[in-house]
Formats: C-alpha cells, structure tokens, sequence
C-alpha cells in the first residue's frame, strides 16, 4: 500500500442544496474555497440517482440509473486534481422505501432532496489522478512508499 | 451548498453498551460530555432494528422494522442542537446471515448487540435544526455562503 | 457507552495494491507505520470478497464468498490491538453490475481491485480486544467512563 502523509486543514459541515446535482455541487464548493484535496460522507436523500459500476475486465464503467426517491444510507469519497480541476469522487448507498438498497459509483445526474455533509481539506503533497495502466482508471500518482 | 467552518474538537473512541438503544445511547453519551455539535460513524452489529424511509411528497417518515439480528456494515452520522439539546442524526446500512443489505434512517428502537464508534467534536458556529419549507425536514439553519 | 479520548494523531491517504488482500494491506501498513490505534474507510472495487455474519445465539461467525467483482461502495473500520499486534476490523458495503448490494464484516480472501483510503490515527490510551463475555467477540477492554 502506498500513501502519504497529512495535516487536517479546513472542516466544514454544510447543507446540499435541494434540485442540486450532488457532484456538480461539491466541485463547486471545492473550486470555490479552493480544496484541493480532501475527503468527505454525507447523509440524506435524493430525488433520483444515477449510479455506475466499473467492468473490470472491458475496463468502463457501465451506468444505471434509479429514478425514484432515495435515502442516501451512506456516502462516502474524496476530491483530488484531475486535469488541473478538483475532481469528486463518491460512492453512494441508497435505500427505497422499504429499505432496499442499491449502491455504487455515484454519477453525474444524481439530484440532492437534502443532503448532510462533512468535509475535510487534507494539506500535503497533491495527489493527482492519471492513468493507471493496471486498472485503466484515474487513480492517485503516488510514489512508491 | 452552504457550509460552516469548524475546529476539530475533542475525539472518541467507544463501545456501544449491548441491549442499549442506538440512539438513546449516542444521545446521552453527548449530553453527557457537553457535546452539541459533531460527527461519528460506526461499525457493529444490532439485535433488531427500526429503520425509515423520508416520504418526499407526502412529506412524512415511513418506518418498518426488521425484527431480526443483523450486521452494522456502516453507519454514519452527527450530532446538533434541536429544541436545545443534543439530537443524533443516524443513516444505516445493516446485513443479515446472507449479507442481503437493508438501510435508511435510523431509529428509536435499534437495540445494539455490539458497536465501536468514532466520534469526533467538531467547535465553531453551532448547527440548529428547525422547519425547512422546502423539504418538511428539520435541517440545519444556515446563512447564506 | 464507555469511551476513552483521543488527540488525532498522523493521517494517510494512501492506494490499496491491485491483487493485495484488503485486511493484509491495510495491516501490514499499520505494522510499517507502527501504527496500533486508529480509523479509516475507503471506497474502490474488488475481485472478489469474503464477508461474514456473526451468529449472535451460537457465537460463531458464519462466512460467505462473493466470487465476482463488486464495486466498495463504502468501507469502515478501526486498527487496534488484539494479541500484541494491529488488528483490522472492517465492514464493508459491496455492489454487483445491477447496485445489488451485500454487505458484512470484511474477511480475509477480499481481493483488491483499487482501493482509496484515508487512515487517521489516533493517540491516547491503547485499546487493546480482549474477550468479551457478553457477546462471545474480541470487543476493546474499557474501563468504566
């Protein structure tokens, strides 16, 4: 396992906006206050949710969506640099009414009903996505421990 | 999204007491330390659980309960203030013997079986729910950004 | 609840090895680190998993494999120690190509996809498993808050 150090920078606890896109609206919180790099969970709920799962073997993800109303049981991801952008990266589980629970790879189209989230700035090293040749995803460049 | 910024506080490791009430255990546990504002996640496992799913257009909590052993495979949630005291805010995602998945919102009446929860005091403006028109919830009342 | 107080100690945001098996990469970080007390959670995606349930009544866990690859839709759990040696414990979530989700406590034989994961250590008093009447587990010794 490779991985580096941090220091705790900014905390902030804060409300999804209800008809908001939840990547679209933490990216924006993070190009607005500037985090680079940070990790983050939430609770709540959502109108609909698109989710997706990554083919491991035919390397792309392959999306579904769910379009009903949804708890969010458990998010839980990270924002670090992608092509000079912080880039979010979550993954959510979702409950229907009776409890049933879908969960994945949280995608763009994801509409937050009321969102609780907390989120921790990292100040360190930056971590950069980039190809990785192994998985075919962006993952993290790290040098080896 | 708005946001507060916020100081991390004092931070806990426990055990969740068997045969106690999630809830009513993370509760008095912050009224007893004088903790208002915070975040925790936990793992574990409960005897029985009462979960709910928030009804968006008819604007009410729709409760069943899963009246058997079950897996804590996450929970995660905070603590603020409602009606002046400390008030325990818990998504749940639990697992019976085949690892078929339930979640939602958790609720008075999930009894732990065992339980090992990180708490984390966070210090700075306090959070206070009350009525959100938009949504019928008592969510946190924010300024503006 | 009975819990003890911790100062955060380091904090890592590391990647977990392609083919690595999850408990032993994250153990065999700590043991590197030297790192006997803390929490984390990760998102990412495995080839395959083992999970358990623990049976309550009869004090055993009973184990299940999921032989195929599944996305990490959420992952948490603590490092302390059991027997003179960091011990992992975690839960995780699991979802298939469709979001159907198992979830459970995290076995040897969960084989790693990718991984991200942030690691927080903790410093204070040593939590230490030790044997627990009660349940039949290896739950922290605490003493009486």
């Amino acid at each position: 396992m490779k991985a580096n150090e941090y220091k705790v920078g900014r905390i902030f606890l804060g409300r999804l906006p209800n008809g908001g896109d939840f990547l679209a609206a933490v990216q924006e919180f993070c190009e607005n206050q500037e985090i680079t790099l940070g990790v983050f969970y939430c609770i709540g709920a959502v109108k609909r949710a698109n989710l997706s799962f990554y083919d491991q073997k035919n390397r792309k993800y392959m999306s579904f969506e769910i379009d009903q109303e949804l708890e969010i049981s458990s998010c839980s991801g990270n924002v670090s640099l992608k092509d000079g952008k912080p880039m979010v990266h979550a993954h959510a589980v979702l409950a229907n009414d009776a409890g049933k629970t879908y969960s994945g790879h949280l995608m763009a189209g994801t509409i937050i009903f009321a969102g609780e989230i907390y989120l921790q700035e990292l100040v360190g090293e930056q971590l950069v996505r980039g190809y990785d040749e192994t998985t075919g995803l962006p993952l993290w460049e790290m040098r080896e421990p």
